[in-house]
């Protein structure tokens, strides 16, 4: 473990979310970024106000960012879609 | 109109939202602020990103917020339940 983590949230129950980010504060973390893409992006936003309001009072929100990723074609000849990503990084 | 404005996403199709946004900039707004919750988030997200990158370039993400609400009990004697919510100022 770096002193500067990431998350990535996917379709997992936020509750597991939620515990990574509690494991990495309580190990040498000072900071912890959660990510998401697509859909998770309102997952993120989930799992960020539970860790804060529920198990961690004390971590601040330091930065959000959103941002657009160019996604392959599916399919040979296809063109490339985009998806829009979160980065919201959480301090102690 | 005023000069601050707000775009609430619901669950139509993206480009209603940013024809809102855009219209908006087009009057008097020099502030919009996009807000959402629940599942909505990630909509959001893609409505500023869409506006940013192929509308409006010169539109800067002001700020980004998150946050918690608290719903009324859906049924009497039930209880009550959190929603994430976002907001992101945009500015010209």
């Amino acid at each position: 473990m770096s002193e500067s983590d990431a998350v990535l949230i996917g379709n997992k129950p936020v509750m597991n979310y939620v515990l990574a980010c509690i494991t990495l504060f309580h190990g040498v973390a000072k900071e912890v970024h959660v990510k998401a893409r697509g859909r998770s992006i309102s997952l993120a936003v989930d799992v960020v106000e539970v860790v804060r309001r529920r198990f961690l009072p004390n971590v601040k929100i330091k930065g959000i960012g959103i941002g657009t990723q160019q996604m392959a074609p599916r399919e040979e000849g296809g063109s490339p879609s985009n998806v829009s990503t979160i980065e919201i990084s959480l301090e102690q």
